[in-house]
């Protein structure tokens, strides 16, 4: 399994995905799940992906080898496209082609050659989207009234966000949350796991401006842990019933 | 879908259900979940059912007629049977049979004719035990470990158990976890729905020692909810990263 969460606010874009992967309870490994396309100030993309190995990262590869081909088009090129709704267009053709293959070439057993994908993205002078692409190449788009897309082991860590974010949350605010939301699936779901991902797009940059891999030990998510772990017992005890 | 927990605590047992059924989204009912077996002073018994209404209502409706035949043995009758072990072993022979009855009737969408319970019991001079039967009638039991069994939709509601429920909780704190592990649960996943029932078995008491409908709108309900919402929410602020 997975948990990978994107936040889409006034003020940029956060995104935060686990590393676990496993064929089995037998067969864990560390794989990152977040990756990033940049042409620098004019546009930065991240990819978030959930579900089959396989396809995840042939999806990447062939839309990285089609991003740099030398005839590339901005049909093909998620570099090139003229917007991001193209750009995740795109990743859908290429998603839903690859699973479509994978699939077929594992016959009956081919529920597991699914994958999901959180698309994030803005070019210069354009708005930043943010887009949930699922295994058949259709999408849906985070909105104000849901600032927020999920993909993988979503339900222990959404209470959090519909509680706290809001187009208006601080960047501050939102890596707290999706750290928080994170913290609740960490300790449900035994597929989910560290290190974590985490990287802020700021409005405008085109860029990310934040990018940073959080190791299992890390004292500041260990101290925010803890911290969300006594507010908790503390809001708990308060309440009167 | 469903939402029913139960807690075994050194004080007693708390058991919440709700009670909303659905038949796809556009089909939805009120039933009861929690259904009380009581021989005053010698025995209760409390059952909660998530899953199939077809199964859990033919099954409980066996289980009742079994108990008050008079025919009825200690092998066949929850009201007569020695140990609450031999009365989840019944539960869970009737439980099976049941499905897969009903299942072989529905041939090929059979899998939707499954169900769990919750099976929370004692008799006079014994352990208080709380079960959960799987659909095929096996059972796994509470233990001081994990005090808590849930059935139906229920991640949303386990990171709260997770926290702050132990076997020293007493029953005031008991009541007001499984009330906000419901919550969660409510805000979440539109297959679960107000009324709630709620019911306290105290040690050594043999019956119900309070039962209560939770309506929409009930006050205490509500002002907790509210409660634990402005508590996260400070929390949430607290917290430095």
């Amino acid at each position: 399994m997975t948990y990978c969460v994107g936040l889409l606010l006034n003020a940029g874009m956060v995104c935060l995905s686990d590393t676990r992967t496993n064929a089995g309870l037998d067969n864990i490994s560390t794989y990152r799940k977040m990756f990033t396309f940049n042409v620098p100030d004019e546009r930065v993309i991240t990819i978030m992906t959930a579900g089959s190995l396989s396809v995840t990262q042939t999806t990447l590869a062939r839309l990285d080898e089609a991003a740099v081909d030398i005839e590339a088009t901005p049909q093909t090129s998620i570099l090139l496209a003229p917007t991001i709704l193209q750009v995740v267009e795109i990743i859908g053709r290429t998603l839903a082609a690859t699973s479509k293959e994978i699939g077929n070439r594992m016959g009956e057993s081919a529920s597991s050659a699914s994958a999901s994908m959180i698309v994030a993205g803005q070019r210069a002078g354009g708005d930043m989207r943010m887009f949930l692409v699922y295994p058949e190449g259709n999408f849906i788009e985070a909105t104000p009234d849901t600032p927020y897309l999920q993909i993988g082991e979503h339900k222990y860590g959404k209470p959090i966000l519909d509680r706290v974010v809001t187009p208006e949350t601080s960047i501050s605010d939102a890596k707290k949350a999706v750290l928080l939301s994170m913290d609740s699936t960490l300790r449900s779901n035994l597929s989910v796991g560290m290190p974590l991902d985490l990287a802020v797009i700021e409005k405008d940059a085109c860029r990310v401006t934040e990018q940073r891999r959080i190791e299992e030990g890390d004292a500041v998510f260990r101290e925010m842990s803890a911290a969300w772990s006594i507010a908790l017992k503390d809001g708990f005890s308060a309440i009167k019933i």
